[in-house]
């Protein structure tokens, strides 16, 4: 593949390839599949841990990073992210990694012709690719399958970039997807896939819990004004109690970083049952996966810049 | 040489000599002349393009790159721009890339004896040397000369770090310069150079037409309130109209970030007569000949930084 | 040792140890023991000097730095410092260097059973050990012992990271330490180890005068008012008349950033006398001698991450 950009464009088996490469890279594969080329992690919106883990799979695969801060950036001038984009592939780069406040901002980018491969790192509201993946390798290193599992999300469905396609991608594998939270976030979308159900219950029945940060900085006044954050944890956070109602090998899962006290009470984050450090650890060995795929899917960054030599006249 | 800061430094037999040596580089030459060794690009100014082409071109050498961000430096704290120099000497570092706002910031550190190799990578209104020199490969490489090339430059010429030097240099290599834009633009040091010209002229004239970004920034108040960007684009702006009116293999060349609809139409940004792009593959090819150039020069950098090993009395 | 956190933990054993590793280091030698290993610099305040410092330490041990931007971070999510560590532990770092405006900032994270070593880079207005560590270093460069050694340190001792721990390991060592600056600045801790003295006899008596940076930023409203920079100078300040009153081999010594015209007169800084960029010099190859005791001393930073690779059930 050239890019990656949203979990749709991934077949069943594209999903799985891309998981046994992580584990093999987990289990201590190498690969130089980035040996002399360049990433670039464009990150215009804030995110250490995603960025990170980005930063320490290219440099496991051999990449050098060219460093960039959106801060000091020359989008600041006004110029497009077309024409930032084309001028790193022009200085060198083989892969961007972009995480942007716009939904689906690719889709300028693919009008082009570029000679860089585009990795989404998290589009607005819409697509985190790596994040679901992520988090398919885990549920799948635990329990060896998707075929069945009963998988409940809670949260802020509406505003999270992973619920949406991991419910999308956990039902194309086999999986029944389940939703938790306020009702104003259980839109209809979220209604043709799975039940809307009590958090007691999805704790009792589900082999995944899937806990979403409750992001206060994307609600609306309303919500806010609603819901308090000591409302929210005894509504809907996860505590020892909703914990021990679990299944024994049942997970708890969080993309992070966790709201404690909030959605997940301050004990439950690294109790036997929880993944959510794992995932973090999983995450480093997806991303080389990705990144991998990408460089050797299409040969697209060899662009034949080499001319040959040329006198000058003087 | 142990630094390079102005293009008036160069003899034209060093110009054609750092060409050279880029047009090697970017036909498959290697060199190690960075191995092992650190350098800090210490921009004060913003400017993400110049920062990654320079970054790209130190890890091409073997350099390492000691990250610096302007914003968070102990400048804040009221260090000189002296003590961070010899900061980063101390610490290890070969070669300081800098831009700042200052003209000739560079004065200051010339007076004391640093064991540092200094880049100019911008300063305030004055030089631009790695813009200029990538600028002059460019033309060398299309044209395979300078003697009697008509250049035409065309913007805002009082406020640009390449307008002087560029038309400084390009005359002394033997071309013909001439300009174009707002009058209150044309300032004698031009008129002494060449002609001010209408843009259609030059375009129809010209063997290289380079232009230059409009930095609404540094405008005078009046100039903006006379000129809107739809003003500026209809009397100077480059659109295909124009472009058709030039030679079969003349250049357009501009530094970029390109304010597109401004002083460029959308769609000549990338027309067959457009080596902006080109001129960004350049820089990296250029920037290593420089910092090799350097480091070859004069090697200032080995301070003898090792003792005898000495006994504690303890 | 696991963490290097505060000067206290070392026996003056260790202390000489880590001179000599660093010394060794500054005379050539080598050590890989962060080959393939991922450092992270974690300064929530500013201090581009010590983390540049770090920065090229680590490289030179072979190690590769995941970039941290304190400002894009996801602290500014609310994220606790321990769910930071945790994380970067979780992406594979095993080396974090942490600067902190809270005092002591590591006690939190000492209560769970992380897997990464710490090095403190300064906590509030606690501790500042790779500066203690590397002055002791320039110290007994120069005099090859600590015993009977007379120290004066001219500053502000309150707020200063490097006055309480200097003191207490240089008296530990054999020197015998005394103080100037305002009375105010004079507290009773630094009454129990040496004597206050006038500025003019501290520089007749003393082998190292050790200033410290007159911070205005944390000097009460009161003493800033009391005291302009010109009254400082005047009273406290190290200029040329003082320097001819040392003997002939005494030392200046600064942690730097210097007050030019505040602390110390401008040509001071780099008189015969001074060491200050030499302290800079040496704080390098210090803090490659405190990583690579880290990373020897017990192994934590191997955590079993691989698994046996698993087949997915499709």
């Amino acid at each position: 593949m050239k890019n990656i950009l949203s979990m749709s464009q991934f077949s069943n088996q594209e999903v799985y390839d891309l998981i046994d490469s992580a584990m093999g890279f987990k289990a201590g594969e190498k690969s130089d599949a980035g040996m002399n080329k360049y990433a670039m992690n464009l990150f215009f919106e804030n995110s250490t841990r995603t960025k990170s883990s980005f930063q320490v799979a290219e440099m496991n695969l051999g990449m050098r990073e060219i460093a960039f801060d959106a801060s000091t950036s020359s989008t600041t001038k006004g110029e497009t992210l077309y024409d930032r984009v084309k001028t790193i592939e022009s200085i060198g780069a083989s892969v961007a990694v972009i995480r942007h406040s716009e939904d689906e901002f690719y889709n300028e980018l693919l009008k082009h012709d570029l000679n860089i491969h585009l990795i989404n790192a998290g589009d607005g509201t819409g697509q985190h690719p790596s994040q679901s993946l992520l988090d398919m390798m885990t549920i799948a290193e635990h329990f060896g399958q998707f075929e069945g599992l009963k998988v409940g999300i809670i949260g802020d469905l509406s505003h999270s970039r992973v619920a949406h396609s991991n419910a999308e991608i956990l039902t194309r594998l086999g999986a029944e997807v389940s939703f938790g939270g306020l009702d104003s976030w259980y839109t209809p979308e979220f209604a043709e896939i799975g039940p809307h159900m009590d958090v007691d219950d999805l704790c009792r029945e589900m082999d995944v819990v899937m806990l979403l940060r409750v992001q206060h900085e994307r609600l609306s006044a309303d919500e806010n004004k609603a819901f308090s954050k000591e409302d929210y944890f005894k509504e809907f956070g996860l505590d020892m109690r909703r914990v021990d109602m679990m299944r024994e090998d049942a997970m708890i899962m969080h993309p992070a970083p966790v709201n404690r006290g909030v959605e997940i009470a301050d004990d439950v984050v690294e109790c036997d049952k929880s993944y959510i450090f794992k995932q973090m650890q999983n995450g480093v060995f997806m991303r080389m996966a990705m990144i991998e795929a990408v460089l050797k899917g299409e040969d697209t960054s060899d662009e034949n810049i080499n001319t040959k030599r040329q006198a000058i006249l003087r």
